[in-house]
């Protein structure tokens, strides 16, 4: 340990090095539940390449286990500290390094928050679109290791399109670029895709040239109130096939409305079963906005409500980024999670979901990235209460096992960490796991980065 | 090789395996120049995933090499057969298994040649974008072995974007399904997107789950003619700092156009020297031409020339079309090279080429995806000239040298095959280029799958 210590500290500027346990405490977990965390040897805040590459070499060298970091906001314990390691927090490393408005490409280290680089890049009339719930505190480090999703994706996409390339330190400290600034290019196998999404098992992102888009319009947004899930996800169903692209839609169920109410005070309909948002940005969103009312009403909606103004529509949105705020109030503590399926099968998923918070006896509030069928089932529990709490776990994994029943996926933008890793193996098959295991093994042979993560 | 073709026999159908000499010869190569292809023991049209699978299972026990094949429309050698190997071709597994609407995704198998699935779709109201030239004989097996491109790119993007999910047969026989149906998912490393753009080299593609589009409107195009390189660069670079997202922006150069017109007798304006095409599939797309024509004039056009109507854009597009068979007809032989540079060094780019096509007494015609940088030098020569052969290819690695100076690529979207091998050395420097040896050796320890190929 010492030995670690002094070897880091060889290479390492006044400051960087963190060993306070009380300190090093706050470094070792994300914002996940039920996922152990162990105590780090020391805390890394490099402010440099050489500085990276110096805790990897030492790492490797001493068989380290390292912990890549960004904001801690994670909700799958990715970032989660395992004892004895190195906790590498990127977030000192947090300058924008080139903003290119021919090219629409921004180049970044990893501890970028999310929403500066949007303010940066709106200056030029630009917008890098992924924006996750946390955007405010999460780093384009962290949105890279996890695949982050957001609002927005359901026009936009996530995260993995806007990655075109990566300087990323390999396990031994060796230094890795991977793809490009060009708009194309098929020059080898893709690495750096292979880099977003692993949650820091393979290397540590220390470069990004991430892709940018012209900015959007402002949107317009309406609400439609239904009675039933089956009918909110009918809706969705419709506006998709009749080849709408609304730049946000999303869903709320009841209980979540309730919640949304209690903490905010909105008067959102009580009544109403499941409240659809939708929004578009483009150059007639009224007509868009308009046609999507009329799918709605003939899916058998209540009420559509559009929006007069962007200050209305705002907030709707407002009211969509309550939610889980709100659903974390009801009972101090929730387990999110982040099942995705095909979206033809949303109505299913939501009404499985509701079943299996009436049989455990639970609050499960649902918001829905709904043109993703991507699904947010939160699980409120009270952690002081033994047996609420393991069938706020049992209800948690059994949704992931309804969302593979029904063609989807166990995580669609929040990642795996140490709270899916079992139910990645399902997913996977035997394989599959066998095959992404063999990659990790030739990236990093020596099992040291964020080891017991993901697989 | 009596050994193997009785093995491979035991497991095929009549008609699903050819040994004619001539026949064989026949899938011996691809569209590639100067790309050397050996002789294949046997070639094999599978039409299941179970005969695809005893070939793999049978060529991993003999050692037997495999390369598999699509239409062999591509241009870099990457479907050249090699000495006593297996030729499989996937032309017979031909179906478009299912198009869903609601979650726009279609199912294929990998012979599907990418025409036949965009009128499939169509007829849902929907679209696959990618397009490369070869659109009517290539295959999507083919196109996501190279990662294919087109004209649309630059609004829709490539192949790559558009692989959700692939079923693989590995190098010994196991199959293994990557990705998802979902419209996001983060389970795991990102194995899809490492299969699109390996030119078979990791498994053989039996099953693609594709993305789909909602059909866009049709395009209204105009042409702009320069009297330089120089300014048509800066219009591009302009329309796209503007914000511009236009659904095609292309340019040919003089000898581009001087060879269009012979061949199609289109009366292209000869004296110009750069002609740009840009169009525009948005609900305004006269409005959005009108602004980029402004663009194009302050950039130095010495004409803008707006089509009236759909009629007038096609022929404008059918000009572009016809700029390879054109370039083709010169010589009879040719290089097509495949450069991707940043948007803003397109100019560099072409009058690089140009004082390399001088230097080398060559006709080099370019035709350029200019919206996404991706310029296709076509080096013209005659094979039976062996100087003007040498020329040619020295030509043809200046114009990637070129590329990678100005921070490009060597190849945006035909891939690396035998052609690029060296190069993509150069491009991947050292420790890339050893993780991608590292990849491929977990993914075919025996250096069964289309040996030689890429790196």
């Amino acid at each position: 340990m010492s030995d670690l210590l002094s070897r880091l500290r060889a290479g390492l500027p006044d400051g960087a090095l963190l060993t306070d346990p009380d300190v090093m405490a706050s470094y070792s977990h994300d914002m996940a539940s039920f996922c152990p965390a162990g105590r780090p040897a020391a805390v890394v805040l490099p402010r440099s390449l050489e500085e990276v590459r110096h805790v990897m070499r030492t790492a490797s060298e001493l068989r380290v286990p390292v912990v890549p970091q960004g904001a801690r906001t994670g909700l799958s314990g990715a970032a989660n500290a395992v004892d004895g390691c190195v906790v590498l927090s990127l977030l000192r490393m947090d300058r924008v390094l080139e903003i290119d408005p021919v090219n629409r490409i921004a180049v970044v280290e990893p501890g970028v928050v999310n929403a500066d680089l949007s303010k940066a890049v709106a200056a030029h009339g630009l917008a890098y679109p992924p924006d996750p719930s946390s955007w405010e505190q999460c780093t384009i480090g962290g949105n890279i290791g996890t695949g982050s999703g957001g609002l927005c994706c359901v026009k936009y996409g996530v995260t993995a399109e806007y990655v075109l390339g990566l300087d990323v330190v390999l396990a031994d400290g060796r230094l890795l670029s991977t793809g490009r600034r060009t708009a194309k290019g098929v020059a080898g196998y893709d690495l750096t895709r292979l880099f977003v999404g692993a949650e820091g098992t393979l290397g540590v992102v220390v470069r990004a040239v991430l892709a940018l888009r012209p900015a959007p319009a402002p949107q317009l947004a309406l609400a439609a109130e239904f009675g039933s899930a089956r009918d909110a996800g009918e809706a969705v169903a419709r506006i998709m096939a009749e080849g709408h692209t609304p730049s946000l839609l999303e869903l709320m169920d009841s209980t979540t409305i309730v919640a949304v109410n209690r903490l905010t005070r909105m008067s959102l309909p009580e009544s109403t079963r499941a409240l659809l948002l939708a929004a578009f940005d483009t150059p007639d969103p009224a007509a868009d906005l308009a046609a999507v009312g009329e799918l709605c009403r003939a899916a058998g909606a209540n009420a559509v409500v559009p929006a007069e103004d962007e200050a209305e529509s705002g907030m709707l949105l407002a009211a969509r980024r309550a939610a889980l705020p709100a659903l974390e109030a009801v009972t101090g503590t929730t387990m999110i999670d982040d099942v995705c399926v095909p979206r033809s099968r949303l109505a299913d998923l939501l009404e499985g979901t509701a079943a299996i918070a009436e049989r455990h006896r639970l609050t499960i509030g649902v918001c829905a990235h709904a043109g993703d069928g991507n699904t947010h089932p939160v699980v409120c529990f009270d952690p002081a209460d033994p047996d609420e709490s393991r069938r706020a776990r049992l209800s948690f994994d059994e949704i992931m096992g309804l969302g593979l029943e029904l063609g989807g996926t166990i995580t669609g933008e929040h990642g795996v960490g140490v709270l899916k890793r079992e139910w990645l193996a399902r997913e996977l098959g035997p394989v599959g796991l066998e095959m992404q295991r063999s990659i990790r093994r030739a990236f990093d042979p020596l099992g040291i980065l964020n080891p017991g993560k993901v697989l």
